[in-house]
């Protein structure tokens, strides 16, 4: 494993857990070894000054996360933190990035205002910090955006515009838009303005925890990722930092392999925040020589951790934020055996109709739901006789289908199906 | 307001947000004004330092819970702030009771073990905190305790013993049982070991904040809330404390009323771990003197609160945890305007599937599920139609229930229900 920098372990940790300062922070610099990978270091162009810079100017505005250790996660396999982004403002780390790239904007900038497009938790941190910082915003979305979401963007005073069927024609579209009413552009991939924002959780997290042996954090584009990676291995390059990326949209697995960010079919996931279908290239050069590790989920481990933090962690999680705990619920890490590991809980943001359904799936693959089907005699009582019976192994019907019309047996029966 | 001690506002706040060592706490002690109010001084048995001494003792074993500023409670009413005791081992505060209480067992009384009752979150934190400390722990459940709670207990190496149809079979057979098996018996109701547990609550938030001026407490038989008024009142005389109860059973409400704990009777209701018949004395003894204000909050409202800090706040909490916070939403503490208030988040063990329904039922009563009926021809393509059209709206359908037995108008139309 090449190291970012010459930062040693034992002066990164603030002695006083939880309390920090600007100046608490070490101010060592990144100083890649340019003899060692000459090639990358030239194309990486996130620093860890910027990250430094960032903090400075965001910390006031947003919220420092809490850490906590787990209770059930990891349970005799190894020491499990997490790093609570659900409870940053707009319920997830893009508010880090958000807010650095709208307080960095020019006075001129700032009074013209900006039009947005990118996905739901990028969008709710832009409008929040576009009213925070009084900046009018127009956000475009494709015309199936959910209700819920649009009347939150509302709520932060942004201008709801509703253009095409999917992301791609809404970003399409807000090109054009932002053009037409002389507003700036931004949009939410690959940019450094947001990476040095979100990198600021690879500072805290340094000043929060005296020892961290590794960091498993979600991957989409590939942005979080990237900057924890500048902000944690320049100053304690012996943290090892793994990626989990859904199965459905494997980007970086894809591009690591390909040794370029190559286009990926964009399947349906959970995880939705990191459904894209390309990675980002700054985000790439960060990656390609210094991630640890990359290890895919599929929706079914997602669907698992993310009910084992509801109900045994009392976290709400989207899907994305579940894939660290997917990766060592379902032993795809068996390397990080007894150390101290933090999974970086990137966001909260689920609708909550499908966290009833996730919790029902999660059930399901839990074996603590089930479905089964029995026939039993067309004659009075003889549901109540099955449903005493199923009563007396301590089990619950939530629901039961009587079925008579398609059976494939005699007419004197009758089919109940149970979820 | 009558003031429980001398302590100051200035003394106690530690100017290092989050940063606690077991030095920093005040030590001043709780020294009521006995001529203001002779009579209830000596029945108050808990003092602050069994709390500060419950501190001390349990301090390694149980987290130090965030506090968090709320990102939409109290908008443009009031600074609300969570002390997120969901957080805490086992899901409750009740993790602080119980580990005191087993903490200050004799040696020989460790080895024989304890026969346990109570309710969830009590048996919970008693049996986690028996698993860590080498106690064997037996508990007396009633018949109908849940499947997923049981396993909880033998996850904790708990015997699990089921009695009787009700709670309170349950903790009579526990009575009988620790006899004849030669094991303490352990109850959860109104003891001065657990309330001093809960009590180091108190002491944390005043280190975590430097000015509160309210805080609103769940209220069920009154041990919490007692234990944070001592905590509290003592060291910041001048900061309110409020309990929220729910309308259901009001037994600290009809307490006071009343000069006395009185039998009220028990309801069911979603905030079930404050279910109880009758108000703790000891409980009672601190609170009749010294709380500012009770308040009840009503089913649909903790339902609304549990929805909005799952949605908005990204926390999950059971019933009980949601009353301070329905009492903010219900607009029944109008005084609060622009005060700085914590609300405690006693705990979040909600069963999933409740979770699921309270979610249900939460949209509905934010009118964002609404069920209707409509009469449509009975023609093929009839309902089609109906459908597009509520999908116009940007609605999307949840279940539907095509009626044609139980119609009243003419045999040609049917009736489509959605939920």
């Amino acid at each position: 494993m090449a190291h970012m920098g010459p930062g040693s372990a034992g002066s990164t940790a603030d002695p006083e857990y939880w309390h920090i300062t600007g100046d608490s922070f070490p101010s060592i610099k990144s100083e890649m070894d340019a003899e060692e990978e000459p090639e990358h270091l030239t194309k990486i162009k996130l620093k860890l000054q910027d990250i430094q810079e960032a903090h400075s100017k965001i910390k006031k505005d947003i919220i420092f996360t809490p850490v906590v250790e787990a209770k059930h996660v990891g349970r005799k396999f190894c020491n499990v933190f997490f790093k609570l982004e659900n409870l940053q403002y707009t319920g997830s780390f893009k508010a880090r990035g958000a807010c650095n790239a709208l307080a960095s904007l020019s006075h001129s900038e700032r009074s013209k205002g900006c039009t947005i497009s990118g996905g739901r938790n990028f969008l709710l941190a832009m409008t929040y910090y576009g009213h925070r910082y009084s900046i009018p915003t127009s956000v475009v979305v494709p015309r199936d955006c959910p209700i819920a979401d649009r009347h939150r963007y509302r709520e932060n005073y942004a201008v709801v515009k509703m253009y095409g069927s999917d992301q791609n024609d809404a970003s399409l579209h807000a090109l054009s838009y932002c053009e037409e009413i002389g507003t700036k552009h931004m949009h939410g991939y690959d940019r450094l303005d947001l990476m040095a924002g979100y990198g600021t959780i690879g500072l805290e997290l340094l000043c929060q925890l005296d020892k961290i042996d590794a960091i498993i954090c979600p991957v989409g584009s590939g942005g979080l990722i990237a900057s924890l990676i500048v902000a944690v291995k320049s100053l304690k390059p012996k943290c090892l930092i793994y990626g989990a990326e859904c199965a459905s949209c494997p980007v970086m697995t894809r591009a690591l392999q390909e040794k370029k960010p190559v286009m990926v079919q964009l399947n349906a996931t959970i995880a939705d925040s990191l459904a894209n279908n390309i990675a980002g290239m700054n985000a790439f050069n960060v990656i390609k020589g210094y991630l640890d590790r990359i290890v895919t989920v599929d929706e079914r481990m997602i669907s698992r951790a993310m009910i084992m933090l509801l109900e045994r962690e009392k976290l709400i999680v989207e899907g994305a934020a579940a894939c660290p705990v997917a990766a060592l619920l379902g032993g795809r890490v068996p390397e990080l055996a007894g150390k101290i590991v933090v999974c970086i809980v990137s966001g909260g943001n689920v609708n909550s109709m499908r966290m009833a359904r996730v919790i029902d799936r999660g059930l399901a693959a839990d074996g603590r739901l089930v479905k089964f089907m029995a026939t039993v005699p067309d004659v009075p009582g003889a549901i109540a006789r099955l449903l005493v019976k199923v009563g007396e192994t301590g089990a619950d019907v939530r629901s039961m289908v009587p079925e008579r019309t398609w059976m494939k047996r005699d007419i004197f029966s009758i089919s109940v199906s149970k979820i």
